[in-house]
């Protein structure tokens, strides 16, 4: 497994020396199978934190969190972030947010590691080839939940560590780690964790490290931005109760078909956003970018096949990238309260609960996204005159993010000139590191391009990139 | 619980005695606690057809019923009706069709009872008050899964037959039953027996009783036809899995943007079907029926009140009534694939199966039908220029019908005069046995007409409706 960036990011903000970390490299070659090995005790950790009934799972991989940095010796916390309120106003304990110190050398940076150890769901049924908790390895690549977002790029780090530690070479930096059980549902009570700790655990942390990303070939990358998000639920009320549409079709103004007219005035086939106010805010794409777009190691080709489709919505490469990192897109996740399961059932469904969010990219404001969003729907809605009701709320307004590289690419990071990209997905925890402590953030994806993250059959791909990763540079931070 | 209309289609199809009427009512009244308690046995069996993991529940269910028939001392048997084809190609047994005959005197007419004891899927957590398979008696209302729908229907006709015998008195007319299992997904199985046994147990047969439809008011009625059904399923495929809609959203052509796209053509607000072709088969309200309509006690803000919408799409009866029983209408039921779960999920599916249906009237065809749906879906799904693929389907094909009793509406039946009604609901198998058969079909509501058939709170109430049903004329079959 890859642990190649983790070693050059400790070894990037020092100075570097080629025979350090050959060896380096050496070790971590030698104890593959063991990094396999502890990967698949951790996915077969059902720890899915959007499931209230999977939360023993979850305290139970914090402790593994926690267990496993003692083990190497860390200064070790497991802070308790409270309760969380459930819809039916019942409590259920978070999962403990664990940090750990290796290191508190005043001459040196220190760094801290974020990451998650909770996932999404996944069952067999879904489509998976693998059963998705029992880690499986198929031509070179781990396929289970979690293993590329975020188990795996968690303990690439603390291997890392280890690998120092275990040479009895000095970490050329101080770290910290800060781990999280809650990630994939909105990082319930970290934010107020980091408030709490800014002047403490936070106080001498120079940079915060974030691999919750990937490349986008297999070339290395650096990511200087992330896409943000505003995750919106457009609730249509009608009766008071579901009916029988035999039995009443034809009487009632279905909530269903409200919603359906309305969801259909967000984004035209060919992908433009169809609310006003929303495109024009965005900053235009400069010559620089698209120059920049141009030089990165891209294969349409691929990327289209390995999805799976005929065409992607624009055929060249820079249009392409462009709108998966630094254009807002609008995507329909699905409807609440409406019939979804197999089978013909005939009914009206009373309330209906549409689920849609839209990518924030430089320039926009999720304020006023949530402002725009709200008018025009209701405008569209009260042009139906239908006697149902609209509720429309923004849950998640998180902002675009630019991580420590912007504007600051490294000539030579690696052996290979890396990809110097953004990030279409949003890490919501960045953005309130970065507002909370004013540290910079360093983005360093270790996942690969092709992972799956939130699908069915996820992976994390084995093959060593430890080469690709001799630093030859020592970027001056 | 009200099993005096029961008692009034047998004594209505033979000469009528008000002594022997009064002593079967008088029995009635007596033994309702044990009607109750019959009806709670029943109704905590979670016979739901469409669970395949609830099949042994559904076994269970039929076996009760036949071991009811028998205690009574009918001639019953349980005819295997073979096996269901599950998608995934495995198959499972079909709940047995259970027959039975009470009498055969070739000097009196034979009526046969059809009902089913399957129910529609139930959960608390879809908004019951009460749990769904535990019959709760609240101010006379009867609430359960299957209380009206179609259990206590069923049992009214057993208990209309024990009181005969109890009381000693000789049936007017020999008794049959026909009791499903598979009715709310489909009647799977039955037209194959009935067509088996077309010659044998139907070959007597003179009427046939549905009871699977409801009053309209507190005035008892009588319906001479139904709407028929089709239902659809249009099914959008896309990229071969699910993706993240942060990592790949905007480069990707969504399925369920171009699904909710085609289905916002299916219908306009204010009700009119847009599908080319559909509206214009439609027989035209003929004086005669504006009349008839006109004539029905209905009150209009009652049944608003009782949906608990501030308007409905018509706001005189004539309108309103026209369109819930002899107008087509499209009710959208849900979309199969999305994420419909509570939470925030931020995926865009790669296949979305939309579920919709078209209520079937007087001249309409649904092998028509299903070519203009599908016919203008592939016509708008085209004019997108969308990569992903389209498929429609018409999963149901259900005619309307019309009872024995068009055209022949009795004057007096009750002691009051009945309704005379139209159904919004489709009963295909009352196709099937009129097609089959040959016999007539007739259509004798016992649940009211506020029943939340397939709705959270299902109800059957108890109140006693004897003195309505005394039976003032014998009506000449």
């Amino acid at each position: 497994m890859n642990i190649g960036a983790s070693l050059s990011i400790l070894l990037v903000l020092s100075t570097v020396h080629a025979f350090q970390y050959n060896q380096l490299a050496q070790y971590v070659d030698e104890h593959q199978e063991e990094y396999v090995e502890a990967l698949r005790d951790w996915v077969a950790v059902e720890s899915d934190s959007s499931n209230v009934l999977r939360r023993p799972e979850l305290h139970r991989m914090m402790e593994m969190v926690a267990q496993k940095l003692q083990q190497m010796g860390g200064a070790v916390e497991s802070v308790d972030v409270g309760d969380q309120e459930l819809p039916d106003r019942q409590t259920l304990a978070l999962p403990k947010v664990v940090t750990a110190r290796f290191g508190s050398d005043p001459n040196k940076h220190t760094l801290c590691v974020y990451g998650h150890v909770d996932v999404q769901p996944a069952k067999l049924e879904d489509g998976w080839a693998t059963e998705p908790f029992n880690l499986t390895e198929i031509n070179g690549n781990l396929y289970g939940r979690g293993a590329s977002d975020n188990k795996a790029p968690v303990l690439a780090w603390m291997h890392a560590v280890e690998a120092y530690q275990k040479l009895s070479m000095a970490l050329p930096v101080n770290v910290k780690f800060i781990i999280e059980g809650m990630e994939e549902t909105g990082s319930n009570g970290l934010e107020a964790m980091i408030l709490a700790q800014k002047d403490t655990f936070f106080s001498d942390v120079d940079y915060i490290v974030v691999s919750d990303c990937g490349w986008l070939s297999r070339r290395p990358a650096i990511t200087y931005g992330t896409r943000g998000n505003c995750y919106f639920l457009a609730e249509v009320h009608g009766p008071k109760q579901d009916l029988h549409s035999g039995v009443y079709g034809g009487t009632v103004i279905e909530p269903m078909i409200d919603l359906i007219g309305i969801l259909d005035t967000l984004i035209s086939p060919s992908g433009k956003i169809l609310i006003p106010g929303i495109q024009e805010a965005v900053a235009p794409l400069s010559d620089d970018e698209w120059r920049m777009y141009q030089d990165i190691e891209f294969d349409v080709d691929d990327y289209k096949n390995k999805i799976g489709v005929s065409r992607l919505m624009y055929s060249n490469k820079v249009d392409l990238l462009a709108h998966k990192w630094r254009y807002p897109t609008v995507s329909i996740h699905g409807i609440e309260g409406a019939f979804s399961d197999p089978g013909t059932k005939t009914v009206i469904p009373s309330k209906v609960c549409a689920k849609f969010s839209i990518r924030q990219v430089p320039n926009m404001d999720p304020t006023v996204v949530e402002k725009k969003v709200s008018d025009h729907l209701h405008s569209v809605f009260s042009k139906r005159q239908s006697p149902n009701t609209l509720k429309v709320s923004m849950v998640i307004g998180a902002k675009p993010m630019d991580s420590y590289f912007i504007g600051r690419k490294p000539n030579k990071f690696f052996s290979v000139d890396p990809d110097f990209i953004r990030e279409g997905g949003t890490i919501p925890i960045s953005r309130t590191f970065q507002d909370v402590t004013g540290k910079s953030i360093i983005m360093l994806p270790i996942g690969g391009f092709d992972d799956g993250l939130h699908s069915q059959n996820e992976k994390m791909s084995r093959f060593d990139l430890s080469d690709h990763f001799l630093p030859s540079y020592v970027y001056s931070c």
